[in-house]
C-alpha cells in the first residue's frame, strides 16, 4: 500500500487535486488512514461543461455498436488490473475476496453484459421504440416512437458499498447511451472507483469529458445539473430527500432516479414441511444473505417469512449455520466474513439491533465468538445476529427498520394472506424472493407480491443450482423498487438505455419515417 | 343555467357539498356568475383511503378486457350528455362550438380509442413486457419482466384550459390500468369535470370509489398521498416545483408526472419559397394554432422559426389571415375565436405581451378591430397578436417567457444549425413541427429535434389533408416533454399504462412462469 496521499479527480478532461487536507479513508479492520479525497476549490461548471458539451459529443458522434467496443475495452483493462482492486477492497472495504468479487467482477461482468447487448444495435444512432402505427384511416400519415441520447451528462452519486459494481452497474448504459458520465463515490470506499476511473482514463478508452470522477464532497455537484442532465443516486432514504427536493429536480426538470433502503423479504411456501428441500434452500439462502459482504447488500434479505410450525425448525437450521461463519480480518484464510465498512457502520448497526431488540428475541448472536486476527475494539467487524418475531402482526419497526449489515429477522406466519400483507408491510422493496416445489404457488406468489417489488427471485429444487441468489442483481433483470425502495429503475436489459435517453413521437408521411428509419435499429426487450 | 349553487364533491363514494359559501366560476364573455366550489371541511383521509381500498380493490377484480368495457360505457353516458357539455363550455370557458369540440369530442374519443386498446389486452389481469430470457447457460433459470396495477390511487390535478379531455386522456390509462382515480379541476373550469363525474357516477358505471372529484383548493389532497399512489399535474412550473418538493414525492417516493409550460416551435424548410406549398402549410398551421381556443393549448406554437429571405412575406402571409379572425361572444356566428378563461387570464397575456415585445416588433395587432357582441372593458377577449424578430440569437425572453393566449413569435433563422440551436434555446417542449416536402429534411431535422421534444410533427405537401395537426394531441403518441415542458409522459398508446403499473422481474423456472403466464397477456407497443 502507498503512503497515505490526495487522490486526483478527474474533472474537465484533467487530472486536478482538491484543495486543503482532505478527508481520511480508512482500513476498517487495522483502523490504518489509507488515502485522503478533497474535491474542495474544483472548478464545477466548467468541468461539468465540459463533459456534457466535449464528452457528450463525442460519445453521440459514434454508434451504438461503437460505444458497445467503448465498454469492452474498459472491461479488458479492468481486468487487467483486477489484483490491484481486490487489494484495494480488502484495505478500504474490509471485505474478504469472495465478497470483493460481486463487486469487482460483477462490475466486470455487468460492463461485458451491455458491451454484448450493445453490440447488436450495430451501426445505428437512434432507437426504434415500438411499431409504426397510422394515426388516420390514411395511412400516409403515421407516428414513430424513437428513443435518442439525452443531450446532457448523468451524475452518479454512489453508495459505499459497490464502489466498483455502483458505478459500472450505471456507467455502462449511460456510456452505450452515448451519455457522459460524472460519478461522485461514497467517501469511505472511493479509492477502488477513483482508481478504475483512473486506469480507464489513463488507457486512452474514451473521448475526453466521456468519463469523471469526483472525490470527497457533494457540495455543489446538484447545483450544476441543467434541464436535460439525469442524476442517479444510491443511498439513504434522507439524502435521496435533498436530491429530490433540490431546484434542479424539483424546478429544472432534470431527471432522477434513487434507490434507496428497503427490508427485502424471502418467503418459505405454506406447505413446505421442515424436511422438505424448499425448507433447506431458504436456510442456505437467508445465511448467504446475512453474510455475503457482511449482509451490506441493498438487496440483502431483511424478513423472512415462515409458516409457524416451521419457526423454531427455522431459527434452529439458520443459527446452526450462522455459529460456522468466522469472522474478522480479511486477510486471513481461515476468515469467512470480514467487517463492516467503517467503525461508523459497526455503531449505526449495533444501534439498528438494539432497536430491533424492542420487538424481536435473539435467535442467534454472534458477537460470543472471538474475531479472527482482528481488535473487537478497534475494527468494524460485527458478527451475524438472526432476531426473530412470533407476532409480526403486532411489530412496527421491525416492518421499517432496515439495519444495513449481518442482521435479519425471522417472523412466523399464519396463511398466505397473511404473509402477503405482512411482507407488504414494508411499503415497496428490491426484491422478495420466494421458496417452494410448486409452480403454481410461486406464480400465484409472484403475482400478489410483485407490484410491491422490483424483483421476485423464486428459488424451487429444480433451479437450486442454476438460480443466481436473492440479493444478487443480474444485468439482464431490473434492479430498483417502489416506495421505500426510492421508486427507481436500473439495468433490466435494454431498459436500462430508457434512463439515459428521450421518447419523441414523430408523426410524419411514410417517406420522411423511411428515410429516419435508415439511421435507426429497434429496440428489442 | 342554473342559479348560482355549490357544486358537490364526490369522496368516499358519496357526494359531499363543501363548506363555506365557496369560490365562484364566471362566464368569462359576459361577467356572470355560474356556480360555486368548495372543498372545505371535506374528510380527504377517508375519502382517499376508501379510493385506494375499495375502488382499487374492485378494479384489480377485473381483467383489462373488462375494463376496456368500462371505458367504453364512460364514453357512452358523455355522448348522451353533450349538449350540456358545450353549454357549459360556452359559458365558462368562453369557446366557440368548434374549440369546445377539442376538449369535449376530444375526450370522448380518447376514452374510445382506450376502450378499443384494452379491448384486445381480453382477460388478461397482468401484462408481460418483453421476452422471457434465460440467466445463464442452463435454460431451467430464467427472467419474465410483468407489469401489474400499483395497488393505490391517481390523483390529477389539471389544468383550467381542459377540463374534459384533460381528465379523460389521464383516467382512460389509469381505469384501464386498474388504478381509481381523484381529478382535482382547475378551479376557473371546474364545472364541465364535476358534470362529467356526475353524469358518470350517476349512470353506476364503475365500482364506488373508482372515480372522484373534489372541486375547490387542493390544500390538503398531497398530503393523503402513499407510496403506491401516483400523482399526475399538468399546469405551471411554480406548482410543479410544489408537488415534487412535497413530502408524498420526496420522501414517500409517490410517483409524479408533470406536464408545465413550453415554447413550442415551427420550423420552415431552409430551401422552401414564399410561393412553396410548405410555405402555405406553415402560415395556416400558425394561424390555426393562435387561434383555436384562443391559443390556450399548451402544445400551441408560440415561437415560428422561417428562413431570413421569407420573414417579411411569413408576416405578411400570417397577418393577413389573421386579420379575418373575428374575435367576441362564442354564442355569435359570426365569431371564430371566442374568449380567454378569464380576465385573470387576459391581464397575464397583455403583460405576458408587454414582456415580449422588449425583445421583439409587433407585426400584426388585432386589439384595433372591434369585438362581436362583446365589452372589451369586462369580457376576457383578447385579440390575436404576432409579433417578430430579426435577430433571435440575441433574444432571451422570446426563448423563455410563454404567453398563454393567441400569441406567437416570428423569428428569422440562418442555416439549419442556427435554428437547431435557438429551438433548443427553449429548453424542451411538448412539440415542434416542421414544414418541408423533402423527406431527407423532415428526417434530418426530426433527429436534430427529437431529443427537446416529446412529439415531433412534421407537415408536407403530400400529408396536407391527413396530417393531425401540430397542438392536436392524438392518443396513440406521446404526450409530454422534457425540461421546461415538465419532463413528464402521457399517452403514447398503451405506453401510458406505465405510469399507472410497477414493474417487476419475476427469476424464477420455466414451470412457475408458465403458470404465471397463463394469466398474462404481451405487452406489445
Amino acid at each position: 500500500m502507498s503512503i497515505p496521499t490526495l487522490l486526483p479527480n478527474h474533472l474537465g478532461g484533467q487530472w486536478v487535486t482538491g484543495s486543503g487536507a482532505g478527508t481520511p479513508l480508512f482500513d476498517p479492520v487495522l483502523g490504518t488512514e489509507l488515502v485522503r479525497v478533497s474535491s474542495a476549490g474544483l472548478d464545477l461548471a466548467a468541468g461539468f461543461r465540459f463533459a456534457r458539451e466535449q464528452g457528450g459529443s463525442a460519445l453521440r458522434a459514434l454508434s451504438y455498436g461503437q460505444r458497445a467496443g467503448l465498454l469492452g475495452a474498459i472491461g479488458k483493462v479492468l481486468q487487467a488490473h483486477r489484483d490491484a482492486y481486490y487489494e484495494i477492497a480488502t484495505a478500504n472495504s474490509g471485505t474478504t475476496a469472495r465478497d470483493s468479487a460481486v463487486d469487482i467482477d460483477g462490475g466486470i461482468f455487468t460492463l461485458g453484459y451491455y458491451a454484448k447487448q450493445g453490440e447488436a444495435l450495430g451501426e445505428a444512432r437512434v432507437l426504434l421504440d415500438g411499431e409504426r402505427i397510422r394515426m388516420g384511416k390514411d395511412p400516409a400519415f403515421q407516428t414513430q416512437h424513437i428513443l435518442q441520447p439525452t443531450q446532457g451528462l448523468a451524475l452518479f452519486i454512489n453508495a459505499f458499498n459497490f464502489p466498483s459494481w455502483g458505478l459500472w452497474e450505471k456507467a455502462a448504459p449511460a456510456l452505450l447511451s452515448g451519455v457522459p458520465v460524472i460519478v461522485k463515490p461514497a467517501t469511505a470506499t472511493a479509492w477502488l472507483t477513483q482508481r478504475m476511473v483512473q486506469d480507464v482514463v489513463d488507457a486512452g478508452i474514451l473521448p475526453p469529458g466521456a468519463l469523471s470522477v469526483v472525490c470527497g464532497s457533494s457540495a455543489g455537484l446538484m447545483d450544476q445539473l441543467q434541464p436535460f442532465d439525469v442524476v442517479s443516486f444510491t443511498g439513504s432514504a434522507e439524502t435521496a430527500r435533498l436530491i429530490r427536493s433540490h431546484p434542479a429536480v424539483a424546478e429544472r426538470s432534470v431527471r432522477c432516479n434513487i434507490e434507496a433502503d428497503s427490508l427485502n423479504a424471502a418467503l418459505l411456501d405454506p406447505d413446505a414441511t421442515a424436511d422438505s428441500e424448499a425448507f433447506n434452500l431458504l436456510v442456505n439462502e437467508v445465511v448467504r444473505e446475512m453474510t455475503v459482504k457482511s449482509g451490506q447488500k441493498c438487496t440483502a434479505i431483511r424478513r423472512v417469512f415462515v409458516p409457524r410450525a416451521l419457526y423454531d425448525a427455522a431459527a434452529q437450521a439458520i443459527a446452526a449455520k450462522l455459529a460456522r461463519t468466522t469472522v474478522g480480518n480479511p486477510r486471513s484464510e481461515a476468515v469467512r466474513m470480514g467487517s463492516l465498512v467503517s467503525t461508523e457502520q459497526k455503531a449505526n448497526v449495533l444501534e439498528g439491533i438494539a432497536r430491533l431488540r424492542a420487538e424481536a428475541e435473539v435467535l442467534f448472536d454472534g458477537s460470543g465468538q472471538p474475531l479472527v486476527d482482528a481488535d473487537a475494539a478497534t475494527s468494524a467487524c460485527v458478527a451475524p445476529t438472526l432476531l426473530g418475531s412470533r407476532a409480526p402482526a403486532q411489530a412496527r419497526l421491525l416492518h421499517e427498520v432496515e439495519v444495513f449489515g449481518p442482521v435479519a429477522t425471522l417472523m412466523a406466519y399464519d396463511g398466505l394472506a397473511q404473509a402477503v400483507e405482512l411482507i407488504r408491510r414494508g411499503e415497496g422493496s428490491l426484491v422478495c424472493s420466494l421458496y417452494s416445489a410448486n409452480p403454481a404457488f410461486i406464480a400465484e406468489a409472484a403475482l400478489a407480491l410483485g407490484s410491491a417489488h422490483g424483483r421476485v427471485h423464486a428459488i424451487s429444487p429444480d433451479v437450486a443450482a442454476s438460480q443466481t441468489g436473492h440479493g444478487n442483481v443480474m444485468p439482464m433483470s431490473l434492479h430498483g423498487g417502489p416506495g421505500r425502495a426510492g421508486g427507481g429503475e436500473e439495468l433490466g436489459g435494454l431498459r436500462a438505455l430508457g434512463f439515459y435517453h428521450r421518447r419523441s413521437a414523430v408523426q410524419a408521411g411514410v417517406d420522411a419515417l423511411d428515410a429516419l428509419a435508415a439511421s435507426a435499429v429497434a429496440l428489442k426487450l
